[in-house]
């Protein structure tokens, strides 16, 4: 099986393109949108998005993840295999998620040509050389055959919450989804007793201090925590936008004191 | 096969979730997506949309829909089998125009949770409860496993338009797609005569009193009535969006007088 | 494998209409979508994104595309064998580009009524000629029986530069993408000094006179011509929005002068 991962939005000819060059090598193979959606050249939605996916599918899937402002210049193709999953695509960072996660990962730069679709454009490596490479390795190449191994892949860099003062911690909004919620980097694991003690999440004027077991058990239209499906903490308003009143965007800086 | 339809949205990672969810139960299953772009919450247009594609697919079919603002809640988890076809949601009104539609149907409430997905969260069970259900109910598991039948469903009030007097109806706005068609909800089995029959539909100030077989036959700019493609009137205009002329939403009144 | 391009959306029921149609006729069969997004009722973008798409498939695919304004009117259905692959949807120009490509090709009017979906209605061919037809056509039905041959299918008029003077020619844009490229109709085929010659080439008001290999490699937030993966040469900005920029549109004249 193979997921793909994209900025590429849905009304262009890009992605077909992408899935047809992958048909045509491995005809049959199970194909599966992670998303299209990602915002235009944002490596880190992109890897967020794929963190919060790639765990869900059977182990062996092929992960394809093309967010690649730097198509055609020297930042090298890659394919990592981790936690039994293997993943494609630009070594910008898009799989910093993936690989903090997993005790033990390989990442190889991608070189053997021969399974590139030639000619190879300088504008899409998602058709040239990630969908035919992920096509072929479905069909059975070895990983070893495609390159070498490198020691170090980009990451981006880290946005744990940072610890200010005894009760006091400045993180920041991961992203926001749909409904509006927003999605913070302050997990469940580190912060457990948000859920059960007094708080105070600040993210520009507004302070949220109340806590929610589900969206619907509040009443008032009013921002509260939440725990999300993600393993962070989500502000929310039950059934409304609490993104668009909050004014808060990914990478919006949020204070929580205790 | 199985279907999915929710208010997820295709730009994060939910409807993937899902799928991988699905595939890691019952490998090489068939997803089909009715469709993600449900207005967030709207329960009411979710069971509309679900009530037109279903019956395009094969019997055996089970159809996930999960439109859930009240995820966490004490709304059941449903399992219901009608019309040869099986679904799967929230007990809040999605499957009402599939259950009015259908001569017998059961349904059941989902307690089995062993095939749930755990640890099972507040704000997902789209990924945690209904997907694992559909991935095990394809595998064969029978649906006398997942429950007890229960004796009322939650269903949407009835939206058929009322008669005022002998030759007056007061109707309204099923939905409104993607061309700006004002999809109304008089259907052709009731009303056969608006094809022969002069006729007046008022839709706040604007009257609309002809009727054309196909989009193309007009070449006017103005809204007229057609036969729609799901056994309702529609007001349209050729190449042109009638909802936004004529501020048409879900809900608004029609009248029409004969 | 069949594929799907229409204007229809994701929001609504049509796609997945179609979808259950084909798949009741053809059970297990593989459905790729290219572009649902196509704007309402052009057809000009339909078939230009058709082919992008179309020759990155395995020969024998059948592509089914609907965007199409005239439905239920005059306008025939057709099925058209060109490059190895089988084409369904309505005559309107929706082919253009794929038939003038391919050496030889021949186009069958769609006449054969006891593989449609009935009662047909006058507003959704994608679900009840198109899609069975498709889905007939790959179970095994032989092209000939769908309908006779005929000699013209309409076509667009089209789009190459013309050449005003002997170093000026007038050409157009051809489509913008999600990324705000400026796809223009000059092709590396035609143009391939453009990467090594001075040229200006006015939009509006807005010349571009440099050339890059690749969107990064540029680092002045200015537009520049580059290579498109199309065959097109395509106006861009590095992570930004030419199209936005320079307030270009699909038609809008582009000047080249060398």
């Amino acid at each position: 099986m193979i997921t793909l991962l994209t900025d590429f939005g849905l009304a262009d000819h890009y992605v077909a393109a992408m899935k047809g060059v992958i048909l045509s090598i491995c005809p049959g193979v199970q194909i599966v949108d992670i998303s299209h959606e990602i915002t235009a050249f944002s490596i880190a939605e992109g890897a967020y998005t794929l963190s919060q996916a790639w765990k869900c599918f059977p182990a062996g899937t092929i992960h394809v993840a093309v967010v690649d402002p730097g198509v055609g210049s020297s930042r090298l193709p890659i394919l990592a295999e981790a936690g039994g999953h293997f993943f494609i695509g630009p070594d910008n960072g898009i799989f910093t998620f993936v690989l903090k996660e997993v005790a033990k990962s390989t990442v190889r730069h991608i070189t053997a040509i021969q399974y590139f679709r030639h000619p190879v454009s300088d504008t899409f490596h998602g058709r040239d050389i990630f969908a035919p490479v992920a096509a072929h390795l479905e069909s059975g190449v070895s990983c070893s055959t495609f390159g070498a191994i490198i020691q170090r892949a980009v990451h981006l860099e880290s946005a744990k919450p940072e610890q200010l003062s005894h009760n006091l911690w400045r993180g920041n909004v991961l992203k926001i989804d749909r409904f509006g919620n927003i999605i913070t980097n302050f997990c469940f694991e580190s912060f457990p007793f948000l859920a059960t003690r007094s708080f105070q999440m600040r993210i520009f004027q507004d302070v949220v201090s109340r806590y929610c077991t589900s969206y619907n058990s509040d009443q008032s239209d009013r921002p509260f925590l939440i725990k999300g499906s993600s393993g962070f903490y989500e502000v929310s308003i039950n059934q409304g936008d609490a993104a668009s009143l909050m004014r808060a965007a990914p990478g919006t800086p949020i204070d929580l004191s205790v």
